[in-house]
């Protein structure tokens, strides 16, 4: 079974081409200007001196070329010279600074050239991935082969230093994100050295690296504490952690592993079934970053990074490749529809790096008591999230379709007309729905015999049509139609009684999407307000926010002079408005909250 | 008005008398002996030399001092060779290290003696007050006179450098307390001077101090950013402050200080309508042990300082010799019952400094996030709060009444016999009462004729009798008895609908005594736990705790695998346990819930 490549399908209309139009459009130049502002593209012609501003930092390479993926994945739709050029000059600069040996890193050749492959925390074969990622993707885009070619040139050099000579003064990467960057490349091109490095890495993992001189460290941090084929937990950097599963999913697949596919079953089960917010958001603890134990899930506390949700919508993402279950649909539907999307603002340039799943606005008048920011901002210092968007956003549908010979696995749903070979024939899909503003999809077909294999998401539990391991079958011959029809009620969802913050709340879903109150709408002291579930819903769409709002009874305490007062019934009714959780914030700072009481 | 000693009244039995034992028996013992292994006592030597253990710390004069203070309290009621020995031996020491010019603090006279008076948060003054406090304490105990001579010789230094040279590099403690000291020292001896200086530190608050070195800190921190007279809110450091509204209510009372009164009763509306725990805990921040913003009251993550709640009972004490109103009465009442005894462990030799008002022990999992200890220990680094205890608890009556001529003030119901003087003739007022257990108090009178006025609680709306500013009025002669009875209920509070962290919960309140759950008698997962308010309470009496238990209906939900699903009903009902918030954590670390869902 394979992905289909997101090229392949053409977003027409509907939700997700707003998000495109928004990365094309806005976001893209947004990340650019601030990339360059900051220094990050001047990094590249390695000329920085000790004393100058702008010091190269040790992950503004990876700042780049996840931008210059991104880039390149619009320009594989529609060529486009001026994004181009950039890359171009980009390219240029890296050929010519790059290391006789094919090393390249703009931080270690600039400010610390004789520490190369010394510091196991300093990002820089997460750099290279990449690096890699982007040079695969500028090759398919253009046909351009000189990056893809200095990229090989740096996987030679590290495969000579990490497998051959072993001289590195550690073993594997402290950040992961070159594995699936490996695995892409062998993918692409074949090269086996590519798949050995990947596998090598992954192996080397949580067997002790004795003599290190980070060893000391957290291992758990780093996914260090555990062969890989005996994890059965998620730990660590919810980043790093998902790229690591993204991987092992990869060679799992590549390598008929068993093993490592039960692994990666495990863990995925770990975070879905405990460490997981409603919205796809991973990595609760803020200190590190990091997933915490299972059930620990606050929300106004939580991290819940952007890269962390687009990081697991990649794992599910592989995984899919390897067995046909709708459960992975329904990861990275979760995750596309609100804890990574709400990373982004609607005006396409402004971004969270956490993503908080309640707010106080008052809270944040504490001194010293940390919490996520409470508006989008242009950029940060550690700014890994805007160009994951851009190039998150700039390949969505990657995980639409997944075919397997003739069978073709429909897992998302968007408006749009997808080419493909069946029976080794051209064949055409289309999808015309409005999803997920209605649950009607209507695919229409042309092309040999195929088998669509439909996802029924996991939140539908009115469907009532037939599925195997969660997908709906239909046989299709050209010219053949087919509606499928996902009843959209708005569904109050509670959280496992052992998740504290959520004991006593319900979150609002309709479909696969996650609603909130804010302040904005419904004044303050949120907490205290409770839903009435009376089916007195309406669902109607605003002009600012590109999925439906809904209304719907509430009521509040009234306001009282006293701090404390013998408990009293009283309670004043109001229309409460619900937004998506993906706008919130949209309209500046505001009080928000997902969990709300319900009777 | 004026508070009778407490020493006028022998506890005679029930939940004081429980307390009276443990800290004659136990707790004065117990942090004698941790003050004396850890060098407190040793440093009154002040031969410490750099280099050699136990550096004599900024604050421990006042552990020692409090400690003396609460010893003396003791030995007034009973003299105790061994005691005064102790005590003795610390005068002897402190008269022979004490500057020729009066002035003694263990720490600078041998770590920085070239410091003095140069550095205002170091604690100097608020050393001092401590130690006019225990010499006030020791002479009224015992009549030797050495302590207070040498205090009042300090007291002379003090004045010279602060008023009439205003040499120190500073112009008002960082930490306030001296100024109580300073008053009651006025009231003890006679000693204008004492006054005068006491004066001094409070009007010179709030008006800025240029060119001291420390000005650039933060002023409300240390209740320095308005003048005493314009103090609309309780701001910074919560014993700090509240040792500073005490003053201010004591000075407002020598100088009939009209200005003063209203800023007293306007911080203390404050304190008590927007940022006080329901168990009369004070200073919900952390970062600087301070107050909070309005309704600012987390229960997981508050501080709620023993010590705070100390000195909150101490400023509403002082109020009501200046105001008949039961309201005082009530804080004291609350702060007694709850977040002060709190503090200590029944066994009376473990501590909490800080008292949080929940506790999920997985949550202290957390890496680097700051949460209050979930089990009381013997002594801490910063100490103040144990030897505060024994003070507290040495002199407990010290508030029970107020008398204003013929006319007994009863804020306080306690098994006992108290002597006082009526219309010029000895008289013995007795209460015969198991309160909080029930609320049936019996007075019996024997004296000259007598208005005796009882503080119904604000608790006890279910009094039926009239009342004029919150006291039931009796006239009682020669051989009267009077019985009052305050309806004991179950009752579940509501917080102000601003309190984020107790919306959609209650609080079990019996009298004045607030009940929480523990794990150990209810199972994990206390948030999700929701009270049934069917009436069907049971309350009874257990060995280990001097307050009754409470059991009730309750209902929490089924286990279940999946991490989020659907709203349901389905809940397991069974009798939950409540204890007396006092008692918490007697029985090991153990989850803990003041605030639950109730129906």
């Amino acid at each position: 079974m394979e992905n289909l490549h997101f090229a392949a399908t053409e977003i027409k209309g509907g939700f997700w081409r707003f998000y495109f139009d928004m990365v094309k459009n806005s976001t893209t130049q947004a990340v650019y200007d601030r990339f360059a502002e900051t220094g990050r593209f001047g990094a590249l012609r390695c000329d920085w001196k000790e004393g100058e501003p702008c010091r190269p930092h040790i992950f503004w390479d990876s700042d780049v070329a996840k931008w210059m993926e991104g880039a390149a994945y619009l320009i594989e739709r529609e060529r486009d010279s001026a994004l181009e050029k950039i890359i171009d000059d980009c390219v240029d600069l890296i050929e010519k600074n790059q290391r006789e040996d094919g090393y390249f890193n703009s931080h270690f050749l600039t400010v610390r050239p004789d520490e190369v492959f010394k510091h196991r925390h300093d990002h820089e074969l997460y750099c290279t991935g990449h690096w890699i990622e982007a040079a695969i993707a500028y090759h398919k885009a253009t046909g351009k082969d000189k990056f893809l070619k200095l990229m090989r040139k740096n996987v030679d050099c590290i495969y000579r230093i990490f497998v051959e000579e072993e001289s590195a003064a550690f073993k594997t990467p402290g950040h992961e994100e070159i594995e699936i960057a490996l695995l892409r490349l062998y993918r692409y091109t074949g090269d086996e050295k590519a798949l050995v490095l990947a596998r090598h890495f992954l192996d080397r993992r949580g067997i002790g690296n004795p003599g290190e001189p980070d060893e000391g460290g957290d291992a758990k941090q780093n996914q260090d504490n555990v062969p890989v084929r005996e994890i059965t937990e998620a730990v660590g950097h919810s980043v790093r952690a998902c790229y690591l599963y993204t991987a092992m999913a990869m060679l799992a697949k590549e390598d008929g592993d068993d093993a490592l596919k039960a692994a990666c079953d495990r863990v995925l089960d770990n975070i879905v079934t405990k460490r997981m917010s409603i919205t796809g958001g991973v990595g609760a603890n803020r200190s590190g970053e990091k997933f915490s134990y299972d059930y620990d899930l606050p929300n106004e506390y939580t991290y819940n990074e952007t890269c962390a949700a687009i990081a697991l919508a990649l794992f599910a993402g592989e995984m899919q490749e390897i067995e046909a279950n709708s459960l992975y649909g329904d990861i990275i539907e979760k995750v596309w529809y609100n804890g990574f999307i709400s990373g982004v603002s609607l005006s396409g340039d402004h971004f969270f790096y956490t993503n908080p799943m309640e707010i106080d606005l008052s809270k944040h008048k504490h001194d010293g008591i940390w919490l996520p920011i409470v508006e989008r901002v242009k950029v940060f210092g550690c700014s890994c999230c805007p160009p994951n968007v851009v190039r998150m956003l700039g390949s969505i549908g990657r995980y639409m379709y997944t075919v397997d010979g003739d069978t073709v696995y429909c897992n998302q749903f968007v408006q749009s007309e997808t080419k493909l070979t069946v029976g080794g024939g051209d064949a055409v899909l289309t999808q015309e729905t409005d999803y997920p503003a209605s649950g009607h999809i209507r695919f229409r077909y042309s092309g040999k015999p195929v088998t669509l294999k439909v996802r029924i998401p996991g939140w539908c539990e009115e469907y009532e049509g037939e599925t195997m391991n969660g997908f709906a079958e239909y046989h299709l011959t050209d010219g053949d139609e087919v509606t499928v029809e996902l009843p959209m009620n708005v569904h109050f969802m509670e959280a496992n009684p052992h998740v504290q913050d959520c004991a006593g709340r319900c979150a609002v879903m309709r479909g696969p999407v996650v609603y909130c109150m804010e302040g904005v709408d419904n004044g303050g002291d949120l907490r205290d307000v409770t839903l009435i579930d009376n089916g007195n819903f309406e669902v109607s769409a605003e002009d600012w926010v590109p999925c439906p709002v809904i209304t719907m009874d509430a009521e509040r305490r009234a306001a009282t002079d006293a701090l404390y007062r013998r408990r009293n019934g009283e309670r004043v009714v109001f229309r409460a408005k619900l937004i998506p959780y993906l706008a919130f914030a949209n309209r500046g700072a505001s009080d928000m909250i997902v969990w709300t009481m319900v009777k």
